[in-house]
């Protein structure tokens, strides 16, 4: 599968295989290992601290001499509105005391949210060489000091508009993520409803309208669907959910075990944990959410409302009140070392022949 | 693309190209016309009466001696709820006064509904050699009568649950309906929430799954994405809003150009026309509909309740009212004979290579 096209020559990468920033999951351990095989690794920072930001980055360049891509999280942020906040919270409280969760009451001032603008000082000084990006499009400054610098950038685009004006900005190439794909849809333009194209759609239409290099991100976890996406026009893939069972994934035990197990697609979209639409496997918080019937604050202010509560049930290893980001193709999800993952897709992708 | 499977062999066919029956808009001699030209035509009669379908079978038969598909609609017949029916019709008669569309009253003595056991008989009788369902599955005796007779049986999933279930019962082959396609979706066990899963997800996991050779459906309208679904592990492909802008199409002038028009996907599913979901090109009235938060009828009440309504507003060549059954890909939809769409199809194929 090693592959010399424009992509793999412009991310100078010997598999156009990249591993989805997957935030909560993806180690700087993950991120080195897909880098260290010939595929590109991804660490996710977005929302993070520009101090975590440098921390997360020094640490991976202790683990790999090859590129790796750091991923910012574009999006603009609202004025809480305070009757919102309160009303989600004091719902968020109950439902914890009924479940026996720790909760801690917070106050609108008590957010803080860390912008993108505030890290990339640090990604122009550790001389990263990819910066992928989603929720958003980084600001012109933000695009012209990165490009100055030889830095090739990656949009994520939902619809083909958003595509089209991620390729206007002068950004290098695009990720063209399916209705299939895990975690948050990167959809950025508030004024149509979400963008729910399957990838079977989505990568033909880009790849013919946009001229740059497509990722093809959503429901690739074999050779074939590789292959699929190649036929279709992409010239690499993002793997996210197939790499989010390995050793080197945060994942916790129990939600390993719901990616792993099942047959059918069980999963949905839902704003309950973070405020933006997010594909995870339906579980009993995303109903409730939902049966309340309450607004749902916008990210990241719902984002911050859930920490505590999402962090405290995973120590517990209980699945039924957090998170579980998850593709559609996600049942069957292998538990193994990332590097027996990457080499099962390679050779299965080779097997086929041309 | 001439193509030696299990598929083409079983349905006696040159090009594994099934034209997906649309019922509304397939012609004759749309049917005619594919088989013609070495794929398989679908007659969609759901709903028709035995005389109808009786008629448009001989109508087919005049125009063509190859083999074509006869399509049943295998659904159970609700009890109609009287109030949630007298609401739905003051809806539409002030909705239809608003917007000068003529309208007449219906009760529910006046619902009339042709089940598929009634249709049986003139399958066996007119030696029809495929027949194809969705909805549900035909009971025990119609497959056993059906199957006694040679004729070859293809059930529709929109899941692994249904695509195991159709399995269990014998069935010959499976169309995989993914998320992108145009207008019923072919769903049919009620105790879960509507399967909206990819063709990327899932193709490959129904052809490992089960043993039978499973029709790609959902977004095929290039040789790019025929050949993407063969290497997902198709064995043949169903092409319905392709052929949905022919010149055999029913589809009056304006949903042809809302077909061929745009570039982005705007489609969204609904239950707003027959009170089953379907997938077309959003409009005012799936908007009003939903606006208005009434509980629409079980198909095919609601489908009764606006027959006369559509017929009217399609006759006045206006989009705004009707249903404009569409799958994702439609836009740039080709307003040409059947024979030049199905020969690019081919071309397109071909072109690509091994």
């Amino acid at each position: 599968m090693k592959i010399n096209n424009e992509l793999t020559r412009l991310l100078k990468i010997a598999y156009p295989v990249i591993q989805a920033p997957m935030l909560g999951a993806t180690t700087p351990e993950m991120v080195a290992k897909i880098s260290n095989l010939g595929g590109l690794g991804s660490l996710p920072v977005g929302g993070l601290s520009p101090a975590k930001t440098a921390e997360l980055i020094r640490k991976t360049k202790t683990l790999t001499n090859q590129p790796f891509a750091v991923n910012l999280f574009a999006n603009s942020f609202p004025q809480p509105d305070v009757e919102q906040f309160d009303r989600m919270q004091v719902f968020l409280e109950k439902y914890c005391a009924d479940n026996h969760i720790r909760f801690e009451r917070m106050s609108v001032a008590d957010l803080k949210f860390y912008p993108y603008e505030d890290q990339i000082d640090i990604l122009l000084s550790e001389n990263i060489p990819v910066v992928s990006f989603t929720f958003g499009i980084i600001n012109d400054e933000a695009v012209r000091v990165l490009k100055e610098k030889g830095v090739v950038l990656i949009g994520t685009a939902t619809s083909l508009k958003e595509a089209g004006i991620i390729e206007e900005k002068g950004i290098d190439m695009i990720t063209a993520q399916g209705i299939e794909a895990g975690g948050h849809r990167g959809s950025f333009l508030s004024d149509e409803s979400l963008p729910q194209t399957g990838l079977m759609t989505l990568l033909p239409k880009m790849t013919e309208q946009i001229n740059r290099p497509v990722l093809a991100a959503g429901g690739i976890n074999s050779g074939k669907t590789i292959k699929a996406a190649f036929v279709l026009g992409a010239q690499g893939v993002q793997i996210g959910t197939a790499f989010l069972g390995s050793d080197e994934s945060l994942a916790f035990p129990a939600y390993k075990a719901a990616l792993a197990n099942g047959t059918e697609s069980d999963t949905a979209l839902t704003k309950a944990f973070s405020g933006r639409w997010a594909r995870g496997i339906r579980n009993t918080f995303m109903d409730e959410i939902e049966k309340a019937g309450l607004i749902i604050p916008e990210y990241p202010i719902q984002n911050s409302l859930t920490t505590l509560l999402r962090r405290n049930v995973q120590e517990m290893n209980n699945t039924a009140f957090t998170n579980l980001w998850a593709g559609q193709s996600h049942p069957g999800t292998e538990l193994k070392p990332v590097e027996a993952i990457f080499q099962r897709l390679i050779k299965e992708y080779d097997s086929l022949g041309e």
